[in-house]
């Protein structure tokens, strides 16, 4: 039977050939783990995914959650794989033993969630909301806030979500107007609108925990006035019993053009004046807590786009090694067999430019993982920072690149197909459909590339930045050991070398106070440094590949030449085309920017 | 109101000023008409597009074709639209008054029709079947045939299809098994199943007139044995009364991502084996009649996908002057009050793309349509042969290109809606879902790049293409006269002069043999080639908006700064990003040419 998930040999190479997944094994966190439990833990994932998550995937999108009496109900098959993914443990796969987790580190819990991403995203994102929720409270909260509410969540009989999002405001959280109140015994009284609030009901739970961003009454202007409350759909009793039901309204669903298993809400909060709220941390910097989670959300958005577009890559794979249909230029006899359309140099090309956009982000997500991983437990506290900053800059790389270019590998899963392609008989036309809400939610696009170019690239005095550039340095040294890999080594460091001086020229520019033109074409720096990111780690797995190459295992042999096949396609046709765009870029073009409302 | 199909201005610019069409009505055939009738016309289409296409057009979308007892149904609002079409005589538009038509050019005839596709593709599909399908009759069929099938279409009372797929053989036509026997009178039986059957059944007429390929049992074998038929829903008795049912069966509806408005139906064709078939012309030139109306097909896929793009452009440009949200980059104060979106550079980004690709490629299907005017009623007969052979060399991009950036517009305008452009509450997400469909039917973009680097491009000794060349060249030396053009003119230049090169290049491989290396990359010659052409059109439209700046009329100015704005993304910051494409075009890359099944 076809891979339909994702191909189990790239992930054994990225885990064990790339990212060195053993080697954390060493660490006394991961010592109880070996490569055989990582892969039980990841043939687990798999079995639960491709039993339960996939075969309702269709389904769920023909059948979206129904608003009904004040709640939203979903398909049947919804609970029962979420019931196994918890019962296995997935929500809680990094947490330690202590806490009944299964103490994996990052990058194993990120390879087991990416099999439910690829089987059925819109089931997958109720525990993924709930993982970020409990991640915040767990950080953040009081004991008793732990108590009450991250306990119940651990167990998996209360889920969350994230409450940000206005109907007036949108991306600018500055302009949030919902208000919380003291009420004077410690708690507070929530009122305002919230919209997009996806798992924002449900009945997969018992109860749900809302992270809600509102402003108290003294709160400052602007994001400096935001305060972090939890706001549950029931109270919870000091013995843990649920009590009433909180002044917390649902107060319709979105319809959306995909992620339709997925509720998107309208909640109203306090409608009755009676919404409770407790808050979380300190106040006004309900923000902040909201940022240190957001690289984990946004990786989880990533990861997200890249498996839906791997889920449509090997879809079509399959059907275009099973479709026969015309015959090559040069052997147009029609008394011959039609040959499977793989044959065709244009198929190829589609497939070839799938593989090496989909295995790109997906080594790119799952480095991204690795970080979270050293940033934790490496064992020198250099290290631990060096990661962090690191993943820092790349973060809005893991969240942008994959939701753009995954997409596009999803529309190019459907031209393969064809005219089946466009039909709700195959499923590629969901996954495009689904993965065209990447590029907008945890932040635009538009947003990705600001936070690059106006805040990333310079923080911590720019220390992530000349850390990646060092990396991908010692990368192309590293490639320059393989003769055979010099072509694909030559674009990627004379792109390097331009980008850096496009980068310290915009740079000095943001610094000089000339912050519109600057950030002017922000979308055009987004994609070349990007491309550049993915071309790295396409030189990185070019090197394994031949490293495994050297190794002589015949079985091995398709499997590496496929590698070195996709880092040429990507090295040679992806990287070399984003000179026009550091001539725009470099050139500090201003046609966008001078462009008129009245023109249009 | 804002405008929400296309921009009366603009139509006018194209028709006025651009395209020349009241040198039209200097010709004979056109000497009754004047711009007063030509405008009427458009007002009529636009009023019912308006009130009768665009109100249904959400509905359509999501209460798609049933099936119900071997018949299709529609919504109720498909069939009086679709009336008020045929009442007002757009299904005969460009046909003489002798025939009932209205006798207009055909560039008004697609004008007045991009109204109906705007508002509504579904819709508007079933009367542009009709169109080809009664076209066919009119050029091909017997006095008979037209007295039969072609007079009650003309009369709005039939509506037709076009049946080329079948399940096995998609876009190789050559292997189509529907078979056709002589049933000794003359007439034929036909016995084989067609899919994906735009408009194969529906209650919108009283019959449906087929236009089906099959093959007679002495063809010879691949496309030169393909036999055009007639295949009547209902056969029609010599008085013009509908007869007993011919034997076509709606096997099913296909159910589609988008475009749902239209019914997309698999027929079977004599399964009772009594399906009777009418010849059309000659036995075994049934694929040369269909490729002789391939062009105005072609031409009006690719107007779809415009008009497409075009109504998302405008929708989304609405949205960004009304929406409130964010600040400029320099203007951070949080007690300051929101902006419009527009004002934000990344939106003035996606919004002028938008507008580039829409007008650009509008641009080019109205002169398309005009090429057709100068094919039928050129004085000339050079102008007339140069015409056609001009066209010819066109229809794949006029199909291809917008298919392609029409979609990517549509895909940046639910960007500028967030969120909102993601629900089905606002229509742009819609569009995205139906223009997918262009870069699918009536041939694939991989079957027009090969159509066009294999074909077209040397057809008639190449005269197609010397002429483009010539007019290209004669384009960039009008410009010259304005220096304010030289920044946009240069980079055509620049590529037109490497496109030529490369050009020569592959035809040289071509005659030399070397056959699937010169159709490698025939998807990136595509682009390019598609490039070069929208280049050249925006370069001329640059010229039109000098020349109507210097005529100081105030009320133009905005509209002509647009263009030219407009014109310059598309020449500084598209164009040039070619280059790449071209390198590997002239390296003969063959990347994906040497991929191998097995290492993927």
């Amino acid at each position: 039977m076809p891979e339909t998930l994702l191909c189990p040999r790239n992930l054994a190479f990225e885990l064990y050939e790339v990212l060195d997944a053993e080697g954390l094994t060493q660490r006394e966190r991961f010592a109880d783990h070996s490569r055989e439990t990582f892969d039980a833990a990841i043939d687990t994932a798999r079995s639960i995914a491709e039993n339960l998550f996939a075969p309702h995937n269709r389904k769920a999108d023909e059948n979206e959650p129904i608003y009904k009496d004040g709640e939203a109900v979903l398909i049947p098959e919804v609970k029962p794989a979420v019931d196994a993914f918890i019962e296995a443990g997935f929500h809680n796969a990094s947490r330690s033993f202590d806490d009944g987790g299964m103490q994996l580190p990052n990058l194993l819990s990120r390879a087991c969630f990416a099999h439910f991403q690829s089987a059925n995203i819109g089931t997958s994102s109720y525990p993924m909301l709930t993982m970020g929720a409990s991640h915040l409270i767990e950080v953040f909260g009081s004991d008793e806030q732990k108590q009450r509410f991250l306990q119940p969540m651990l167990e998996g009989r209360f889920f969350g979500t994230m409450a940000l999002t206005e109907p007036h405001a949108g991306s600018s959280l500055s302009d949030l107007r919902t208000r919380a109140e003291p009420a004077g015994d410690g708690t507070y009284r929530l009122k305002g609108n919230k919209i997009f609030i996806s798992g924002g009901d449900h009945p997969l739970s018992e109860n749900i925990v809302h992270m809600v961003l509102a402003k108290l009454p003294d709160a400052p202007p602007g994001v400096k006035g935001i305060s972090l409350f939890i706001v549950p759909k029931f109270l919870v009793n000091d013995d843990g019993s649920l009590g009433k039901r909180n002044d917390v309204i649902l107060a319709g669903l979105f319809h959306k053009m995909g992620w339709r298993g997925t509720t998107s809400t309208a909640l109203n909060f306090g409608d009755n004046g009676d919404c409770v709220g407790y808050l979380v941390g300190e106040p006004h910097k309900g923000l902040s807590y909201m940022f240190q989670m957001m690289n984990d959300a946004r990786i989880g958005v990533g990861m997200g786009a890249i498996m839906l577009g791997y889920a449509g890559y090997l879809y079509s794979l399959n059907y275009a090694r099973e479709r026969p249909q015309g015959r090559l230029p040069d052997g147009k006899n029609p008394a011959s067999a039609q040959v499977p359309i793989i044959q065709h140099t244009d198929i190829k090309r589609m497939l070839l430019t799938q593989k090496a956009y989909v295995e790109g982000a997906f080594d790119l997500g799952l480095y991204a993982a690795r970080l979270v991983d050293e940033q934790h437990t490496a064992p020198n506290e250099d290290d631990r920072k060096n990661a962090h900053e690191l993943l820092d800059l790349l973060t809005p790389i893991v969240k942008s690149w994959p939701s753009e270019f995954c997409l596009k590998a999803n529309e190019m899963a459907i031209q393969i197909l064809g005219g089946h392609g466009y039909t709700r008989e195959y499923p590629v036309e969901q996954y495009y459909r689904d993965n065209r809400l990447n590029p907008i939610h945890e932040g635009t696009h538009g947003i990705q590339s600001l936070d690059l170019l106006a805040r990333k690239l310079s923080q911590n005095g720019g220390a992530g930045l000349r850390q990646l550039l060092g990396l991908i340095q010692n990368t192309c040294k590293r490639a320059g050991e393989f003769s055979s890999l010099d072509a694909l080594r030559q674009p990627l460091e004379q792109l390097l070398a331009r980008l850096t001086e496009v980068t310290q020229a915009l740079l000095g520019d943001l610094t000089a106070g000339k912050i519109n033109q600057a950030l002017a074409n922000s979308a055009l720096y987004l994609k070349v440094f990007g491309h550049t990111v993915i071309g790295w780690r396409w030189l990185e797995q070019a090197i394994r590949a031949e490293q495994g190459l050297a190794k002589g295992n015949a079985a091995d042999v398709d499997f590496y030449r496929g590698k070195l096949q996709a880092a040429r396609y990507f090295l040679t046709w992806e990287v070399p085309s984003c000179h026009h765009e550091l001539d725009l870029l470099s050139g500090r073009d201003d046609t966008c920017l001078t462009m008129q409302d009245v023109w249009f």
